[in-house]
């Protein structure tokens, strides 16, 4: 898994009904490179998260026919910028 | 998932069965590499939209039979070549 | 999907049941970097085609037990060079 | 599979019911990158570990319904810093 | 599939059952950059391989539950340091 920063929601009013009506997140990692991905959990901008990647992110989103390839899995109790860069 | 910008259609005159006739875009992510997914929703060049990966992409594509590893899921309501590169 | 050059075939006498007698094909992509791709079309040497990753490659090798993770997919009518590049 | 040395442990009090309640470590690799993996083996900070991913890391933890992208498989018995950088 | 030259054996006493028994090899790419793959055909360090990942590698270790993300598929009858460089 890897560790993202939540950037901030994303809408697609246009998208495919096997995305449900899923929310989806904006997320940056250390690099600076941005990925979106399903938001089981509720997170909110700034949080540092684990995100889920592959076949795991569609059992994530909390069912399997959802077309996702990554899914937010956690909220990390103790991260900092630093502790990326390092 | 990624966030990618339309650049245009991509004809295969020669391909496999298993793509079926689905509509091919070429798609361009923030650092200028190209990639290629089916589109079921029917975009156009210079809309920024998010695309779905791996196994996910064959079922995003209507049929899990489809042989596609990249598939475009929902076009982004608001996006820019600023927030991008930022 | 990636957009790759064909660069020769590729021959292992020496190789797994599980990937049958399928003919295999050296790419290089946009970068200059080489992959492996069985070739169920019969491509030539400088053809520009699209390959298929992932669990969908076996799909596309025409059998889901032959044991690739890249197929080509199709030839691209329209390419060069130039729009590699750009 | 990857050859990575585990950093220390990582908590998320609030997590996917689906990563039960697997404990979690933060990896780096030769490039001073850094990954997430459930640890079924126990291992310490320090150790070099090789780490399996995509579906096969759901098998790896025990579970195949645990949506992990990424488990630890096994202790390096004989690795240095050195072996990796060169 | 890559295209990776066999470094040497990898021993992990300590290591998950459903890796089996199965002989680990060190593999090396174009970039120098190291991978760990299960090895079914019984290389020694120095042949060039071409190497399987994502769910095609466990079925090519010859068992679908062996938790292998990446297995050695055949030996490359005719390579060069050379030809990986251009």
């Amino acid at each position: 898994m890897q560790i993202h920063r939540v950037v901030r929601d994303l809408v697609t009013t246009k998208r495919l009904g096997t995305l449900q009506a899923k929310k989806l997140k904006v997320l940056v990692d250390a690099k600076g490179e941005l990925d979106v991905a399903v938001d089981p959990i509720g997170c909110k901008p700034g949080d540092y998260v684990i995100s889920i990647g592959y076949s795991a992110a569609r059992i994530a989103a909390g069912d399997p026919r959802v077309t996702t390839d990554l899914t937010i899995g956690g909220i990390i109790d103790h991260w900092s910028e630093e502790e990326w860069r390092k």
